[in-house]
């Protein structure tokens, strides 16, 4: 048995899905989440905006002693996603703890950039 | 009723607006916060610099249950606002515990980057 | 004698070894660790992945009062190294404190670009 | 009189001084200082390198109620700067509490890029 590892509640304040994309990557978002315990994880997002009601309860799990690296676009409520190349933010709340990174892959202008930071943690 | 999550008080110590932008995407900084109470949260930016006293008491509102990714050039302080191509430091002073990341993109040369990280928070 | 600075175990969820370089730069990760101490670090890596067994016990010194700048393609495990084009997490558990800082430079489309972050701690 | 504010000790793994550049930025990084206190502050850095002896006891002063955005390439020891192209790790400690962010602007291949993260603090 491994012990769970980091906190349960994470928060992205910069979420931002470029709109446009060139060359051979696209532009995207990664909220990459480490679960070094045995059990699996169950995740729920909520999605904050500048100007409606947030997205609540989107659940994802990440299986025991896995990583998952997750692409904010696939990220659904209702079957509808998070709009593209809107200001956004995100939370996350674990059952157990778990470790996240946020990164950003931004391809609009001809070559591509990054940006990562770990997610902000509640202690 | 949600209650107000993070730190009252963060610091971001590399400010700086770059001075020119090139192709589709304008050159700026944004302080990204999440407000994730019910209550709106009222901002106090202090702006320091190398060689020159600090700006105070800018005011930002962040609605309840909102983010707001606000782009340094729109903080004024007697309809002035942040000097561009010169390096400054960012302190955010809350009424109610917020999340703050700060990220920049430069489009200086022909092609855009990107930077980010958590501001620091007092504990 | 110099004391040891920092914590014992880190982890860093964003590992991705980008399979395509152009220019004189090539992609690669870095892990990067500073031992304060006067006495070497003993490093174990763990590598987490999305479909997969972690590649457990990937041994690293480094030495008393050094920096090391690790390449994640010289994480070898019975010969095998990490595979590249993969979305994986790491992990690293050292026998005395350091600080680890985790880097990117992703030069697949023609200019480089740079992403960083502090690793996580376990405190 | 202001309180001084953030930590006295900070940790940046990854440095490393671009040797090339190209266009109008220059490569170079920044371990941005910001002193919130009345008091100047006095900050001593140790450089750490991977196959040879740290240079230590470089001394920087930032003045009260400012920012220093600090250029590594200005860091000297006994008229000696820091080697460029050579990987290293920056130790901080001053005689109050700072806040540290640490940015690295790269323009070796044309476009320029950048990356932060604020420094590690020990608390």
């Amino acid at each position: 048995m491994y012990q769970a590892r980091g906190e349960k509640h994470w928060f992205i304040p910069d979420g931002y899905i470029p709109p446009d994309s060139t060359g051979a990557l696209t532009s995207h978002e990664s909220v990459c989440v480490l679960n070094c315990s045995t059990e699996e994880a169950l995740i729920r997002f909520t999605i904050f905006f500048e100007d409606r009601e947030p997205m609540e309860d989107i659940l994802v799990v990440v299986q025991g002693r896995r990583t998952k690296h997750i692409r904010t676009s696939s990220l659904m409520k209702d079957g509808a996603p998070i709009p593209v190349g809107v200001p956004y933010a995100i939370e996350l709340f674990s059952d157990i703890p778990i470790i996240v990174q946020y990164s950003r892959l931004d391809s609009t202008q001809a070559e591509n950039t990054l940006m990562s930071t770990m997610a902000y943690p509640l202690k």
